[in-house]
């Protein structure tokens, strides 16, 4: 018998590095491979960008309160989110489906209509894709196919000296919307009596977790103001570990502000009465799907302007490491917590 | 309530046509969406064609028999395959992985060692994906870029009158080394006893199922006899099943040989031995991933000049129907069996 290394000692991230680390790529085509939100490909006049999500019943989604309509959307939304975060615009997908017994005709109609629903808003194309019985549960596999233009298309490693960071939206919200719904069922589970939970004042915590928007609104704003940013991605695992990742990719360090993170009040209101740290929800809580991205300080006033940016902080030397600088002024490491280890 | 349809009423194929039917196209860049082995999308010089395939354990793969490297070879060349099959030359991929805690790190080296093979013979870059837990069991899910040039992209509707049907390779061989491979396991599973199963005599049926190839040769060789197909696709559920595609949406008929089909005396042996009709598993076994095409008549000597290729047949009018001619001369419509339907 060989060597059993549990899978659990290298992490997500850690698993694709060693598994992608010896891939040496061979096409001319191939502009970018594994690292980034998408991968870049030349195939023409433009570039084509990939990416692909892939969603797992019981690991990424809990039917017991996530309608099938907002999860069709909610798929496509997250894979859209990829490109934009490319600075690209997506335009095609392909959808695959393993379908258990549990499912019938009618729920995948509602599955597709909120795919739809999102390719409509998006103006992208369902292209194609596979269906397969399931043993058990549901799997979504969402492939992407977008476009960018040569020279425009925004990597995780442009990140320079005295750049600004910036996000978009708010953050924290989606991370809350879900503590809602997981206690809320386990109230459910235990009592088994009327479901009849009182959501209201804490619609757009639900409307966040349930029913994310791709920020398509910022790219474009961006491209009118004619700023193409030095490097991008999108806020899927919390701020802290893409500000690591956008850290060592463009081998810099960074400096943001705990007073200019952006949370919602009823992302407030809801750590308060859950008795949650906010900033640790809102540095950590992931599924925001908004936009964290660098300027050069010559776009300052630009940005600061922009509807639904903040600022948030500075790009530092790599030798002064991530920081997040308290409202007293104290500073603490950046840590990449990830929303999943803040789960149950 | 709502009404309940059981997915099985519709079918895999008639599930994916009820879901996709409403979809319009919405972007130039779209040139072919559902329904083809692949999509065509235009990006610039050449057209880019994207695939993806969904493999499941328990329903796509068996883990019992089906070594780990094998079936990361066998993934990524099933999408080369459908690549091909549209005349085009497989690029990228991006491979995406849910993995139970059953497995462990060695198995997924083991598994990325197939894909990366796969990849090297075929010279295709992996440039991404998504890697999570899964509840249960291995989930694959593989989309595969590639390019195509125009005007020599081959959809499935382009077959006239006249035209010659061709095959390469043989078929059912992967059918019987999955038949064999079933039926030494359950053998295993009755005794307990040691399992050495002598397989000596059939390697090929086992490599047929186990390690299957995509026809690039096949494509490169059309390309260097300046033949451009007028309607491709790959076998992957049964010639039978593959021919009455082909004819729909060419709308023309057919008529195949069963004196022409190609078949490995190896497939031959086993299905004498099992006792089960070698005609009916040579057009509907399924996984043989080799390619049917036509040709106009002019093209005859060509391919009959061709290693590999077989002519089985000519396309007809449409209100000819579809039929295969026995040995004996007499008739038998072509069905659409498919071989998930002739497994236990």
């Amino acid at each position: 018998m060989g060597e059993r290394t549990e899978i659990a000692t290298l992490g997500e991230f850690g698993l694709i590095r060693h598994l992608t680390e010896k891939i040496e790529l061979k096409n001319p085509s191939t502009l970018k491979g594994v690292g980034d939100d998408a991968a870049v490909l030349d195939y023409g006049d433009k570039l084509t960008l990939v990416t692909t999500d892939l969603l797992l019943e019981g690991i990424h989604f809990d039917l017991m309160y996530v309608p099938l309509k907002h999860l069709g959307y909610k798929s496509a939304v997250v894979n859209f989110s990829d490109i934009y975060a490319m600075n690209g615009r997506p335009k095609q997908i392909t959808v695959s489906l393993g379908i258990s017994k549990r499912f019938c005709v009618e729920d995948m109609e509602e599955l597709y209509a909120g795919i739809r629903l999102a390719c409509d808003i998006y103006g992208v194309d369902l292209v194609g894709g596979d269906t397969s019985a399931s043993r058990t549960g549901l799997t979504i596999s969402i492939t992407c196919v977008g476009e960018g233009e040569k020279g425009k298309v925004v990597y995780r490693d442009g990140a320079r000296e005295t750049d600004l960071i910036c996000v978009s939206g708010d953050l924290g919200a989606a991370y809350m919307g879900l503590q809602l719904l997981e206690r809320e069922k386990s109230v459910f589970v235990e009592t088994k009596e009327d479901f009849a939970p009182d959501f209201s004042g804490k619609e757009y915590l639900l409307e966040r977790q349930l029913k994310p928007e791709a920020r398509k609104d910022i790219v474009e704003a961006l491209e009118r103001e004619g700023i193409v940013p030095t490097a991008m991605m999108d806020i899927s695992d919390g701020l802290s570990s893409e500000l690591l990742h956008l850290s060592k990719e463009s081998k810099v360090g960074c400096r943001v502000y705990e007073d200019r993170i952006p949370i919602d009040y009823q992302t407030a209101a809801m750590a308060e009465r859950f008795n949650m740290n906010l900033v640790t929800a809102a540095l950590n809580g992931g599924e925001d799907y908004e936009l964290l991205f660098t300027v050069p300080l010559s776009a300052h006033d630009k940005v600061e302007a922009m509807n639904g940016v903040r600022v948030i902080g500075y790009v530092t030397k790599p030798e002064l490491g991530n920081y997040l600088v308290g409202r007293d002024g104290g500073e603490v490491e950046l840590r990449a917590q990830g929303w999943n280890s803040l789960g149950e």
